[in-house]
């Protein structure tokens, strides 16, 4: 049974304020709990039915666990969607990356689940690391952990001084842009950092300053745009059929 | 305003028994109302907020438009966010495409954000034409048109018996499977099928069948696997390099 107090602190946890002052966040859902037997993470509980406890128990015996039926689970729970499990997780110190390899830098990508979808798409391509400037979605968000189908224990998201960042590192930054070369034609450098701006806005002029290559996707038809995580995984295809 | 009758008519058609009973269907938001305006689409209304209609009274002046509040449009709105603009639309009578050129099909994609943002990928790459088995999503429900971002009016979708389709048509097929070879590595032909499963149950038996290139996006990380519309744009993307 889930108790007053840990319900309230699972619901506490859909704010970003909240995460912050208790250092937990939310992996909600089967897949995403079970990825956190194999990752470094520190999980403080797993909330979840007797069927799920039942069977991964194996793998779940590392963790505190804590029955609750489904029907507790979905009132607990921050997504829309039957959730057969609930788990609180400490939010690891995460370094800042050396600017090194391939990398994904992010301005002002706000939106939870795109940033999900990035994360998911980056793991795809072997990315480990991806910046991200401040105002771009909290990756701890509930939505962004789900949308990364997994992946939240495999990339780390360092939210910096983009600008900062992009202006100290020594690599090649590639910024998409819809006036930039086709990614059809460029040749990549091993390493680079992807720079990818918000659908709204693009890439902001402080951080456009340290683009090195102003890159894009070629359009053969009528749409005039691509969401931000589509355009990511299309340009990662590309870079890595250069570079694997 | 919008009438009680108008109100009970838009409610209705967020169900699909009722778009069909009706033959109408949903476009709402800005970007999408305004996409009408090129479309060979017949639009019964168009409700908008004055400031809509007063920025954009020439495009808009061929559409029946009723003035509504931001908040009766809201209320009136099957989507979360506001929206200043909301058209009913017929559902247009689509001729089933001949299996010529580049095309998409889709098996089982039920996910209307998924088939929306498919839709817009495949706008974007020139791809005019998507035949989809019968329990695909909804090409008119709300969320598929929302997610297309205008590109609805661009590229058919035919609900169909998709094996027999498949097996009628004389291109070659490309189905999407974990174990096919790298789209790195494949030669597309100039005219074919870009045969999509579901992420759940993949491409199922009755239509792999028919499939004639086994292909797949190769990975370099840990994810298992890549949402369909993702994986689509990034294939679509691989067949454009060769054949533009």
């Amino acid at each position: 049974m889930i108790s007053k107090n840990q319900l309230k602190l699972l619901r506490a946890l859909g704010q970003k304020k909240q995460r912050k002052a208790h250092g937990l966040f939310l992996v909600q859902g089967e897949k995403n709990v079970l990825e956190l037997v194999n990752s470094d993470l520190k999980v403080k509980h797993v909330f979840a039915t007797s069927e799920f406890l039942a069977q991964h128990s194996s793998e779940l015996a590392q963790f505190e666990c804590i029955e609750a039926s489904l029907d507790e689970l979905t009132k607990a729970s921050t997504l829309v969607s039957n959730n057969a499990a609930i788990a609180v997780v400490e939010i690891p110190s995460v370094e800042i990356p050396r600017a090194q390899g391939l990398m994904i830098a992010l301005d002002g990508v706000s939106d939870p689940g795109n940033l999900g979808t990035i994360i998911r798409v980056a793991d795809w391509y072997g990315i480990k690391h991806i910046v991200a400037s401040t105002d771009c979605a909290d990756p701890y968000n509930p939505k962004t952990i789900s949308a990364t189908m997994g992946s939240f224990g495999r990339v780390t998201v360092s939210q910096l001084d983009l600008p900062n960042y992009l202006a100290q590192s020594n690599l090649p930054v590639y910024g998409a842009f819809l006036e930039g070369e086709s990614v059809h034609k460029t040749d990549f450098a091993a390493q680079g950092i992807l720079l990818m701006g918000s659908e709204s806005h693009g890439i902001r002029q402080q951080a456009a300053q340290y683009v090195t290559d102003k890159i894009t996707i070629p359009a053969f038809g009528g749409a005039e745009s691509l969401n931000v995580a589509m355009a990511t995984g299309i340009i990662l295809d590309n870079l890595r059929r250069q570079h694997n």
